[in-house]
């Protein structure tokens, strides 16, 4: 095959590549806002939606890691455009977590319907709710255009859950707390499912802004593994 | 660079990868060991060594993927030898989750020191931690031999954690609970902790079958996505 025509096949499953990204980051910013309205208004049919919705998710990214792997075997890309192929499977599956992770919460809601999970902290999970969907609208935002101040947002974001997540168990652990057990084990669950939430859009607006700039940011990634083959 | 020349530094590099991950779940074995062992004994400097060990795999991993990411660039694998090398960067990050956790379970027991943090459930999780061993000791086997017995096995013990992991939720909210909110969330978070390392062996198991056998197993994977290229 001659080289530009080669070239020009790569630049176009490239693109879909990241068009599959988009894609996936939209149906996880979908999801997880109606996991948390499914859970703040007990809404069963909401919940219901994101626990089907996550199916599509995952269906994205299995075409889209085949997609990479093709890319791999038939073009064998170097350098940056390998450091691209690389970075989106990794991103694939971490966007695949976050829905999964808006999935647990959407059938904590759905197990308690008609009656709210989390009676007690309601203003908390709603603060929460609203940081994780700027993290989901922010990673959208991110893969669609690469500008690195939602890469900021997204770290501010996470901020907030962690702060949240630390007051729920404070909360729960600071001798007035009147909840049932079965609200305590649910706050225990979808503090944690919060939290994690944000920690995988972090990781997204890291290896993002690694593919941006050449550089980790200085916040810890847990596995900067792409990074190491250029420094 | 000769053909065969170059054939033989793909094997040793492939070799190494190999050595690596076999190399990691043997440091995951011995932490999901100690780690239940500080949980259950309340053994404060076992937990410690647990939670500094952690950074030895955190750092195999690095080294793995970077290895695998400059075999990607310099080698250009397909078929077979691609398959391992996309495999070993998803197995890589698996186990050093399946890491995290064992830290995790070592950050409570080190929380709650010098009492145990499941003092109402003492029995249940000295079976879990049984299983959890028994999912990690065969994850090195599996590793080191390719024998598909010990993926079966993983998959035994991942379903004793799921039916314990459901039982201690039932036994929290079955209404003779007597433990502390303190213990309701530790308990919680325990027990979904042990559940997901099962999971993670589950996918080793399942992407060690795949390469071996070029089928996946009839157990769903979440991201059967290394399949996908020969099917």
């Amino acid at each position: 095959m001659e080289g530009q025509h080669m070239r020009e096949i790569f630049e176009a499953e490239l693109k879909q590549v990241g068009d599959d990204l988009v894609e996936m980051s939209s149906l996880v910013a979908q999801a997880i806002d109606k996991a948390g309205r499914a859970l703040l208004g007990s809404d069963l049919a909401l919940a219901q939606e994101v626990i089907v919705a996550d199916q599509a998710i995952d269906e994205i990214e299995r075409e889209l890691d085949s997609r990479c792997v093709l890319l791999l075997a038939q073009q064998a890309p170097v350098a940056t455009d390998l450091r691209v192929v690389v970075s989106a499977l990794r991103m694939s599956a971490t966007l695949e977590r976050m829905g999964d992770l808006a999935r647990h919460i959407a059938q904590v809601a759905r197990g308690r319907y008609p009656v709210v999970a989390v009676p007690s902290l309601v203003d908390e999970f709603t603060r929460m709710h609203e940081a994780a969907t700027g993290v989901a609208r922010r990673v959208e935002s991110l893969l669609q255009t690469r500008d690195l101040e939602s890469a900021a947002q997204i770290e501010q974001n996470d901020d907030v859950l962690d702060e949240l997540h630390t007051g729920n168990f404070a909360a729960m652990l600071g001798g007035e707390w009147s909840g049932s057990t079965q609200e305590t084990v649910d706050v225990t669950l979808l503090s944690r499912y919060y939290e994690r939430f944000g920690d995988h859009g972090v990781s997204i607006a890291e290896r993002v802004t690694f593919l941006v700039t050449g550089e980790f940011s200085d916040a810890a990634m847990e596995t900067p593994t792409s990074g190491t083959t250029t420094h």
